[in-house]
């Protein structure tokens, strides 16, 4: 069964490189290495503009990124969440988030994750979602399909809303008429829960979770769960069903396939 | 500092003899093999009255358990969520919980924890939180502090509720008036998580979090809690203050220390 929510995917997208995939798992590796050595450990914690917890290790995570990217591709662009883009209109733009879930962080709980986004002309082409306490690393790219671990990762599509796992980080993140809406998703699946951060991406992309509802998310928050998610069997788009681009307005529906999906954009759309 | 809510505590008791913490380890070590055979593969899942669903690891791990104690120690009692009580009158009786959180089991989420705890009399002498999947294993005891795979496990007490990290398990465990009481404290703290289950205690116990604020929760969801959060130096007692022994109302407040436990009792109870 098709969607036309799916009709623009990253399954319609040339297959990625093998470079690029090389360099995504060496960037993931770097990010890891440094992460792992101030999980649990006494930090100063900044608070930024937004309040969001900002750690040595995120900052430090993405300076090596950085560096590897601009040493190996020098003509890509740069978008991370902790400094200045650089070149970000490039037809190759990777897309950092080192640590997304900051409190789970700092409150020494492993359910964080490091975002990797490649970009192709401001359209996700390969993500990773890396879990570098667990050991636990989806990629999802363009002709590849997704795996975690290097096994094949598939979703499941059940089909309805009312039998459905659903997750989102918090309630915070719904904040004036997203409130409603998301209310009514929330209260019509069966089994609803906050807290998993990106992670909940992958467990949907390993068929685990049926639905991740979220809003107020920047393009490091969403860029590298499309294609992983895509690349599963998965359904991603903004809660209107449009496509997730670069100028996306950050809400979020990921699902297990076309049709949970769609069930799940029903109810969305409902109020 | 002392505080007149922890005046009754697993730390005035007599030390546990070696002969139960052996047993605890081996409780937690036979559970977890059985539950990490079930994680993260296909299971049937069987509603119970409550709605929450029960695995084929969540009742296969407490038959195992309750063997390993009436083989060991026949006339301690038992109780367990999953099958009737046996001798719960007895000096001494064991109370299990092979999956507290199993809704993020079947979410494939290793958050989830088995709880077990020793009551002597009716209160909590010796505790484990056990997440069999990450390998982490938080030991509490009367007389022998609270380690976390060995080694000593340290509360912190940050002194007050608005530089607190707090975590409650789902918003859906506060009901009626419960709901806005929770959310003065909810509102009040620095940082407010849902959905790490049992674990946040384990987190508690080492000084990664503050407050863990819970209610509707039975005595197999507090039991094991009580001794890893107080021997580690944290203070727990119901929303009143009051010690939680065989009988409580299922309305928990563990905290750090006993400075962070008074400051957030006070907002519990300024309603």
């Amino acid at each position: 069964m098709s969607s036309p929510s799916a009709a623009v995917s990253t399954l319609t997208e040339p297959a990625v490189p093998e470079a690029f995939l090389a360099l995504a798992n060496r960037l993931a590796d770097t990010s890891g290495a440094l992460i792992r050595r101030h999980f649990r450990t006494p930090l100063d914690i900044d608070d930024k503009a937004d309040d969001s917890p900002v750690t040595a290790a995120d900052r430090g995570a993405e300076e090596a990124m950085r560096a590897v990217i601009a040493e190996t591709f020098p003509d890509h662009g740069i978008i991370g969440e902790e400094f200045p883009a650089v070149n970000p209109d490039a037809e190759h733009v990777w897309v950092l988030d080192p640590i997304d879930g900051t409190k789970a962080f700092i409150t020494g709980k492993p359910s964080f994750g490091t975002l990797i986004a490649l970009l192709k002309n401001g359209r996700p082409w390969l993500g990773v979602i890396d879990q570098p306490i667990l050991g636990e690393r989806w990629i999802g790219a363009a002709g590849h399909g997704t795996t975690l671990n290097g096994t094949p990762a598939a979703t499941r599509d059940i089909g309805r809303v009312d039998a459905a796992a659903l997750y989102a980080t918090a309630p915070e993140m719904f904040v004036g008429g997203d409130w409603p809406v998301f209310q009514r998703l929330y209260k019509g699946v069966k089994l609803p829960r906050y807290g998993a951060d990106c992670y909940a991406y992958g467990l949907l992309a390993s068929g685990f979770v049926d639905i991740v509802c979220e809003a107020d998310l920047k393009l490091h928050d969403w860029a590298a769960v499309v294609p992983v998610v895509e690349n599963a069997g998965g359904v991603v788009t903004d809660w209107t069903g449009a496509p997730l681009v670069k100028g996306a307005d950050g809400h979020v529906l990921a699902a297990g396939g076309p049709q949970v999906h769609a069930a799940a954009l029903r109810v969305l759309r409902e109020g």
